[in-house]
């Protein structure tokens, strides 16, 4: 039951309310990996908790998925018929205040983190806050930190400033795993021009989001629209600087997104994206429901002009050479898919 | 062993390494009540265990110090012959991201929390910054929290905007406990004439500090020279509203001030207000090494040109009217040294 037949298919970020539907979902959809975030508010404890029921979910489900930790890890999943987990944060709360959690938890199999998620962190601003001060005193720390041990900086919810700082200061390549173009949705949570390009010139990733809030027409956001977005984004970042990110959150009940909006850092209802008569999740575009359905993007890409290799390289190949890059202390490098440890 | 024969002394801000000896000097030194930090980056398991500490102390020596919650136990203490002990938080870290936090620690008899030490912290920017954001959206939910239960936004170690931003969003008086003004000593600890008028304008409190670092001269600093700059801040504030909060550092290893410093937040040394050749605690000044001093300040005062009412107001009276005001949920005022519940 292996994946000989299609190029690697990686989606950077979702969010699903986890269960055996949902993995078999990534096995009918040929998907050889996922980047799941396992926080948005928890704290190192809390986080040890859901790595424990993540512990389960292997022990459980070991035909369906395991737990990815390096590069290597996609081509194990391919040639052995599963997919392999990822693990990431949205907010840099797990590892509260302590640079020593940075290793901890990427020994525990974090690969990325957000420096912040839509308010202000210890770390960097995020994009709801009014003003941006930009990466802070113990942000450059944990950038250095987090770039040594090989935790990927992800700056999707943070605000600009901080964001083209993160850029700058960090030594490795960094990553926007859940975002589109705000020159296609000005959206708060999309990026600008001066942000794409200078995540493209330095290397880093941007993943194209599903979630509606940050589509051209929501929920009635076209494939084409999505896919001509793409193509016009890879020639501003470059081809090899772009991926998928879904921002899957399938399953989930309302209140799962008022956690996310509100954690525990107000007594009163923040909307984020959403407002107060449309507060839930919003319903996905028709030609993305679930893990089963990237075969559309796929064929979208193709009629908006990517051949195939252009297509591999946006469906996974692209986060592949990333991933084997990121998540060493050595620097890594993909070969025509095939995974390398560099010297 | 009543205290009837001076005017109420009350320290705002110490944080020695407690022991008897201490208590002991406490009421040698006729001090009926001491805001001390019970944290600089303990998480709230962290400070309660710090709590628990100082549990056993009130159930050791209750013939020396007990809790003080309200303007009411100042009197208490004054009665009995004892001080009064008055918890505070020199970083919002004992609330972590949790806004609920706010009453648990109140409960638990925290009457001051600063909304951040040096660096950025989830509710405002430190001094040491290089850039100054003002207070955060959590910030805003927190202030107007403290407001309702009743504990003193305190930005001793904020930075210039925040510290602004924290006087006019507060719906009650704020304190700043321990610094001085920068007319006199520019360090950066010490604050600008414009947050000292908006200070005193809004009804809040300044602490003079007796930190060398704080200290025109540093551990040089005369006792006149001292005296001088509260007369002339009289002027700037208004004369109800300084008072001391002398920093007071007794006892403490050097170890102490690296952790103060540096917390968990970088793997490297930072030197905070000391620096490689100067890192550990300074030298105090000769006119004031432990609690049986104040009788130097009083003295040093009157040399100044204060009157009687005028010394007693620096000295304790204003801090007392301010507690009287700051600790509940309902209004309280002082009058006459007497503290009445307002209805």
């Amino acid at each position: 039951m292996s994946n000989p037949g299609h190029s690697p298919r990686i989606d950077c970020l979702q969010y699903a309310n986890w269960s055996e539907k949902i993995f078999r979902q990534m096995r009918s959809g040929n998907v050889d990996a996922v980047h799941v975030t396992i926080a948005y508010h928890e704290n190192f404890r809390e986080t040890v908790h859901n790595i424990e029921r993540w512990n389960r979910w292997f022990e459980q489900l070991p035909e369906l998925i395991f737990q990815g930790r390096t590069a290597e890890d996609v081509q194990l999943a391919r040639e052995t018929g599963r997919t392999a987990i990822f693990f990431g944060f949205q907010n840099p709360s797990p590892m509260e205040d302590d640079i020593g959690l940075v290793e901890v938890l990427h020994t525990l199999g974090a690969r990325f983190m957000q420096l912040s998620y839509n308010n202000q962190s210890l770390l960097a601003t995020g994009c709801y806050e009014a003003d941006d001060s930009g990466i802070t005193r113990m942000g450059r720390q944990v950038i250095r930190e987090m770039n040594r041990v090989g935790m990927v900086i992800d700056m999707s919810h943070s605000a600009e400033r901080s964001t083209l700082e993160a850029i700058e200061i960090s030594e490795r390549p960094i990553a926007i795993t859940h975002a589109n173009p705000a020159f296609w949705h000005p959206a708060l949570r999309n990026k600008s021009d001066d942000v794409l390009r200078a995540l493209g010139q330095s290397g880093g990733m941007l993943g194209f989001s599903v979630y509606p809030h940050h589509l051209k027409g929501s929920s009635d956001c076209s494939l084409q629209s999505f896919c001509d977005m793409i193509a016009r984004t890879a020639d501003l970042m470059g081809p090899d600087r772009i991926g998928i990110g879904t921002d899957l959150c399938q399953d989930q009940p309302d209140t799962v997104v008022e956690w996310m909006r509100v954690g525990r850092w107000t007594k009163e209802i923040d909307y984020g994206e959403g407002s107060r008569e449309n507060a839930g999740f919003p319903e996905m575009p028709s030609w993305f429901g679930d893990n089963t359905d990237f075969a559309n993007i796929e064929t979208g890409l193709r009629a908006a002009g990517f051949d195939a290799e252009g297509v591999a390289a946006v469906m996974g190949n692209n986060w592949l050479r990333f991933y084997g890059q990121s998540f060493g202390t050595h620097t890594s490098s993909v070969t025509d898919g095939r995974v390398q440890a560099a010297q």
